[in-house]
């Protein structure tokens, strides 16, 4: 994971302000980011209160909201928009989340009017795979580009789309899950979360790596692997790389298949989407640029592109590591509402 | 091929109108449709004299139009558009096509601005694909949808996406250049006409259809094949649809592969673009609608998406058959046409 950004002091801040909230299943961040898109504060994660039902949680972000901007001396006039970033597929007209997965009884809650009504300020809802490639593409790797991918790598593999400008979210809301695209069609091709087989998040998620290397430990390969497991260690993405920077050269082709099947995926969103650069953020980065292993990853990546995807399209992109960690999502939420003002204002 | 669309009345017509030109390597379309969509008529195909120049050419176009438009007794003044569908790789800024695959010398050359001149009509260009798209959802199969995605199958797979409204092509002109997804990761899985492997259209266009059943036929299968070719008939897929209908079961199964290699690719391009409909047109559609291995082709189609795409998509879109023809392009470029002249208007 790409280290969050360093806030600005507000004395060095641009008017007007936007605050992003990025509500997540488990818990919700929360920033103020200001006209040019510097974090100038990030609050401490509030736990969602998913169990507790939506009124609850969004009195519970509204008051998070108000606290932070007191704090750094923020008048409530001097906030723009506020941005919320939700996960899944939202009912923009309504304000509302369509089915979401991890929050059982939010189908339909007016998240969005209620948190505007608490806090008495517009709120410009997003989606939060959207939020992110917007905050990248405002502020993070994407800067300077108006054509971006983001694949978000962890348990899952999640994807927000922004080309020329225009973020795509599909008919449904099921635009961009390029988890599913099919990248094997063959019958031994594992079985993706949705229950399908062949897909994107099949092959290249976390969950997806640590398969495959129990799949090896339990056809007695990948002793490295197995002492460190043996030992209490977990097997997750995080210790396959520190095995492959120590050496272990099946640990690394853990992580270069991994970076293979990427590229397939990737190939297939070039010859979609189009965008300038595809940036690779998530817990699953296998240390990003700062690790030779993460920079290998990125290598092969590329490899696989350049061997795979239409010539004249390769050399027009950049595939690279996004810079913004878990930041993104706020900062994009607030970049969309920002987007979403200065249209209102005309 | 679906049947060309039959012209309306003047009489019955909807002012303003718009002309469709539909550029093409061979020959080039015209119509003039009305503001409802409606051809008013189309002209004979004018051959594109690509090789005396594009002056010539659009000069040629241009008469053609004036002809068109006097004939059916149109003032120019009731022309509020031209509408110019290009193949491949646009400048809408400059108004002139970037290495234009199939018109030697014609790169950069200001073809928008002089056929303008010619006509003393404002000239909008578009991609001929997205234009195609564009006029299915206008007044064709996508009919009544946002979000259209056009496959043409024929010697390659083109593709145009319209998406909320708003036309994909992506940042470099290569966005829903889906014949180039990758379906088929495997060492062995046949080259694509760009020179990569595993693309969709290496699976899936005419050209694959003919050289699977020239494999086939290389491996002493495909015995009704065999004699038709034999007695001098081209081996096409007309001629595959033709045995199937007479009931020769490996001709049939040449079909039906082929539409399980386009499910393949459809499953991606659902969990991108995300569309309501997805429509399958050009030359292979095997009979389309009107033909019993048309339909089943489509069935097919339809079974590998329900067993292939992430369940809550199933539901949500609808495969058909286009249903304008060859039509579509110059339909849909005076449909875009007369997108950026209500634009205009305000």
């Amino acid at each position: 994971m790409a280290p969050d950004v360093k806030p600005i002091p507000l004395t060095r801040a641009v008017a007007p302000f936007y605050v992003g909230v990025d509500l997540g299943g488990t818990s919700t961040k929360l920033g103020v980011v200001d006209d040019l898109g510097r974090p100038v504060c990030r609050a401490e994660d509030i736990p969602t209160a998913v169990a507790a039902g939506p009124p609850n949680s969004v009195e519970q972000i509204a008051a998070g909201v108000n606290a932070m901007i007191a704090q750094i001396g923020l008048q409530p006039t001097e906030v723009a928009r506020i941005g919320l970033g939700c996960p899944g597929i939202l009912d923009y007209q309504a304000g509302v989340m369509v089915n979401p997965t991890n929050f059982p009884g939010w189908h339909g809650f007016p998240i969005r009017d209620l948190l505007a009504e608490h806090l008495g300020m517009p709120v410009v809802m997003s989606n939060d795979a959207s939020a992110a490639a917007y905050g990248e593409m405002w502020i993070g790797s994407g800067r300077g580009f108006r054509s971006v991918v983001l694949l978000t790598l962890g348990t899952g593999i999640g994807c927000g789309a922004i080309i020329h400008n225009v973020i795509i979210e599909g008919e449904h809301g099921h635009g961009t899950e390029c988890g599913h695209i099919l990248i094997d069609p063959s019958p031994q091709a594992p079985v993706c979360s949705c229950g399908k087989t062949g897909h994107l998040e099949a092959f290249a998620s976390a969950t997806a790596v640590v398969r495959r290397a129990r799949e090896l430990l339990a056809a007695g390969k990948c002793k490295a692997v197995a002492e460190r497991t043996a030992a209490g260690e977990t097997l997750n993405p995080r210790l396959i790389a520190a095995l492959a920077e120590a050496g272990d050269p099946e640990a690394l082709e853990l992580i270069l298949d991994t970076a293979r099947y990427l590229g397939y995926g990737i190939v297939t969103l070039l010859h979609t989407f189009d965008p300038s650069v595809v940036l690779l953020g998530g817990a699953m980065t296998f240390g990003g640029n700062g690790s030779p292993i993460g920079r290998r990853f990125l290598q092969r990546i590329r490899e696989e592109i350049r061997e795979r995807a239409f010539p004249a399209l390769v050399e027009k992109i950049s595939i690279r590591f996004a810079a913004l960690g878990g930041d993104a999502g706020f900062i994009g939420a607030a970049g969309i509402a920002r987007m979403v003002h200065r249209r209102d204002r005309g």
